[in-house]
């Protein structure tokens, strides 16, 4: 992972945010809150999960498939491991 | 939220192994682990979250919507209030 | 499927467009447009596609399981429908 | 859409064979099938959607991203229109 330590920054900010709001989430179960809040709480969660993995996707995608430079060979791995991932993802 | 011991048991399980793989992802990020691996692991959580989401639905359809000696007007309430999630969630 | 005629006719509509998106992407394809293009057209499909899925869970959820009269074992047996569809779905 | 013969052809009977999933939806509903059973053929065509995603990002990707002796510029321009459509997908 070859990112700056801008995207780095902004990366762990996200997972940071996922993380609180998981925590939130434990918290309204262990408290019993209303099923339909703690669903939203969930969706929120599952909508920042996938935010962050697109987020991921794109930076692979520019980092190790078309950023000038790049051997063809490393091109071409970095091409099969982001198809690995979309199949697995488009589930 | 109405549930059994048992199964609240079960769903802070659940969130906590989430917890869990959220704090994996801040470290792998955190230490600079290859992009393809991290996204594997985003991947991982995001699976479990539709996993959670899913239980939370069917346990508030039997729960509040289907569950025999309920009013007609809470089972409404109850199927408004999942509509609206599976709404939001299909997106 | 006991649905209303005007709610039998609206999903017939909403499943004619989508024909009509897949009848579009086809010739796309054959006639050999940019993949981008053709991408967003797939795109299109899926948002329909899940919009109609949406549909079609909100009407099985209000006339089989929360509709007022129904005996607690039909209840039951569609809210188990309904569980399998969205565990189904949720991937 | 540079794609070799035998692609296009395998894509096209993929599109053909959800069309033909389409097609048998709308002859349920207006027969008046199960709720459960047209819930299920709906599911089915959107899994097939979704593979018919994944394999043209994949094609996109390797074709007008990762391919060996393209210019800098048009791989910038094809990772745009990737990256554009993988925001709209993972909604």
């Amino acid at each position: 992972m070859s990112h700056t330590t801008a995207n780095k920054n902004e990366l762990l900010a996200r997972v940071r945010r996922i993380a609180g709001q998981v925590a939130a989430i434990e918290k309204a179960i262990a408290g019993e809150e209303g099923c339909s809040a703690v669903l939203h709480q969930v969706a929120g969660v599952r909508g920042a999960v996938l935010g962050l993995m697109d987020e991921l996707i794109e930076d692979h995608l520019r980092e190790h498939v078309a950023r000038p430079g790049l051997a063809d060979a490393e091109r071409a791995r970095a091409a099969d491991e982001l198809a690995a991932i979309i199949r697995r993802y488009g589930k």
